[in-house]
């Protein structure tokens, strides 16, 4: 299948060299086209513009950075709703929110064209790895056509409904996340200030029924404040904020939630946003003798 | 070595006939003596008292249901107290307060004994599978000494310093866990009302930096309202309720656990008390349409 | 001095009146013209439109039902807008939200004419007793030029600087009123089941340091599960939730806000979003025996 | 009536004085016995022990600073036990915790006599203008006979049932007095930070449905960090805790009290404990631009 691949970022490069390495044929544009280089050593076409892409391949993936820049490569001048028609397909596989997910759906539907949303679970490793977990929503049949590529960039994806959906299903798992990450902060305080080692701690939690990865990984460097930024503080507390708004929507109550919120904004409030998530640490363990 | 063990319920069983697997000689005594029957087939001997094994045996280890039962084999007649002397060691796994330990301490200290409290982490299957996590504390010789026969009993055990820690990192990993109940309850309502499938969340969970045993083995039943108790709500409350005990002595602030500790309270407020502890799943979702 | 009256309401019939009784000549124009008649009986003139009460008066009052309204006699055809010039002012007193405002303070602004913001605390009966507190903010000349109408109509006017700090007061006067609320029900709760009489518990608060108005006139009520609506619960959740947003703007952690946001959110999702705030006493004493 | 008096402290000396300027025959007795004279010179007489005071009047009320003085003046040589009997009254006006009253009502029963546990609202300035709130229980009978005494010393008396009432209702005031501590201190700093001026809020509550005597006395000191101690955080942290554990023992759920309570707790681990409970402010205000 002839596949076109729209943005080669940390994050897109890894995922059309996956592409390649499976046997598809793929078409890649990047803003800067000598980002494309590597791709045409392994054997991938240049398109000079998204729309050349568009117009080359019956289904283009995008992986860019930022909303503006999902927006941009659809709407601008030869951007690809200039050759999107009935028969092709779009899918965005960017970190957007629902708003701009919806603009672009309704575009590129107008055109005849089809749309899925599939923002990823995981980073440059599982990116890398092709061990992504991949949240699609959106048009049916373009999912299922899109399900082999899927396949060779990720170790699942998921069809969750319709547009918004994918959004959505990250918003809840971050929220769980950063909930998790105040009452683990809070255990490793709580047993550090009863005369407990944090260290013992982590090790008694790595072996039972609430281990999980992130308390190994994130554990140690917790322990010696080290918070250098892997998921900066300031968005996981955008994404509280969002899912706390989400169930205001829908009239649920999510008191863990928004403490954990509160406690992100104390950490904001005391200049930590940049930092890793990890760093409502602080927040916590502040104390006078 | 000779070990004594004191206490063959589900737990003392599988834990005795563990050590007896692994080639120690082992004295047991049960309250009702009948239960000894199974051990003896396996090679056992038994002891008519407490006071008897502990005669007989270097070591000898408790496993009772409760601090009642802790107290009773050490100080009634008969019991742990009449023989424990200089040079002997008294192991208690079973899960008691503080201060129910520290008073079992004194006593065999005082007769020139020493003292090693050890509750674990981990229920019936762990036990059978020697795979507890062992939480000591207590005389550092005699949990040296003892490590060979924990080995034959647990995949870990921990020292944790003097008497108390071992019933304060219960408490910790408990209020961790507890808060993290809550946390993916209010994930999975908010997923539900939000349109998404929480099938598809659990799914999602199990594959990302937040998988855990518990999300996977509690998130299917919950999901069908199933509540049938493994660790009961009301016991878990009580955890809550003394880690913030614990806070506050030590000038801890903990936000999230006193949310989810009030989230527990309404639970047993609306009958839940008795249910496994994933039941404040039902005071989360609870809606009128 | 001449003044214009846009909206005879409950609230603004009142506080006509009160303008003619300290003396003010006043022209009034209501949507449903007829209700005009009761004022021109006291001695106001009509104008036919919005249009028209701008040409004649120097200063013009607003006071309609909400942001929609608010918009409607500025922008529609006859509005405000059509008359308004340099020399001229408008006073909005309805409750609207900081965009409502901005957008009205710019269009009336562009015209030349000044505009000042100004939100009331208080109700019918407060209005009718020209007891209102009046949170102006916007054009300080206007202002001071309005000061003798707004003492005709209220106790005690506030300027508060620039546009948008009269809804920002009002956000967080009804911010701690709500977290108020919940305490004061918590409170009630543990009184009934802590064996004390919640009467008693009301005639204590009164007499003490924190005795307030909302105690004494809200607290019979709750007790007899009496939530007839004074201030509807979902449009109190509203503020919470738009004084928590403020908050999040401005880094600003709330942790008693956000919890009482949740309750109130709970009680929506019970259906209680109709009745009075105090209705959030539902939520706090369910209860199974 | 003669009335016996134990305990001259500030209190107590304003609590007789008010007894004897209202014509009651009062005896007074103190640790430190010259602390009388001066009630000597308005006409009273002095008791030289407890026993003797006891001995002389039908009624005896103590006002002393705290558990252990409560116990002392009864259960030492010399104390109130020794000259109880059937026909005589024990009123205890200080402050203890329930069991502390339980045990002295026992004693007092026990002897034949009748006791009523009767902690008051309000500090200084209100003892010396008889402005005290007064939350009595247990017999009722000495109760009625006190009243004409609480009416000399009070502006109000309440009976409130069984012992252990007069401390809970005072935890339950106290519980709401701390949740709104902190709700106010929230819109302060709001109401700051969102450019608004925090003594336009005291002015603009102060004239509204939340207006309270706390946010006034306290508000002005508050803005200006003057937290001089009236009633210090950790003791209201402490009632917060046993208010909590009320609310445990009856499974009532609290969140707001809940967070309020974590948030005095983190005002104590800044070192805050001594200062005026209104110090929790300083948490809530803390800020890194």
């Amino acid at each position: 299948m002839e596949i076109g691949f729209l943005g080669l970022g940390i994050m897109g490069k890894a995922m059309s060299m996956n592409l390649i390495k499976k046997g598809f044929k793929v078409t890649v544009w990047n803003r800067t086209l000598s980002r494309c280089d590597e791709l045409v050593e392994m054997g991938a076409s240049v398109g000079e513009t998204p729309a050349a892409v568009v117009k080359k391949c019956k289904i283009t993936i995008a992986m860019v950075s930022d909303p503006a820049a999902a927006l941009s490569v659809v709407f601008d001048k030869d951007g690809v709703l200039e050759e999107m028609s009935s028969g092709k397909g779009y899918v965005d596989m960017s970190t957007v929110d629902p708003e701009t997910s919806s603009k672009i759906s309704e575009a590129i539907t107008s055109k005849g064209g089809s749309f899925v949303e599939a923002p990823v679970s995981g980073s440059k490793q599982p990116a890398e790895a092709a061990q992504l977990v991949i949240l699609a929503a959106g048009d049916k049949a373009l999912y299922e056509e899109a399900i082999p590529a899927f396949n060779a960039m990720g170790k699942k994806s998921f069809y969750l409904g319709p547009i918004g959906n994918g959004a959505r299903m990250k918003l809840v798992v971050n929220m769980i996340m950063g909930s998790m990450m105040n009452a683990f902060s809070e255990g490793i305080v709580l047993a550090d200030r009863s005369g407990l080692n944090p260290s013992d701690l982590l090790d008694v939690l790595d072996l039972g029924a609430i281990a999980t990865p992130m308390f190994k990984g994130k554990g140690p460097n917790m322990i010696k404040s080290n918070f250098s930024p892997a998921f900066p503080l300031k968005h996981q507390q955008k994404d509280m904020r969002l899912a706390l708004a989400l169930g205001d929507e829908n009239a649920v109550s999510m008191p863990i939630a928004a403490a954990a919120n509160e406690a992100f904004k104390k950490a904001r409030s005391m200049g930590l946003g940049d930092l890793d998530f990890s760093a409502v640490h602080e927040v916590v363990k502040q104390h006078k003798d």
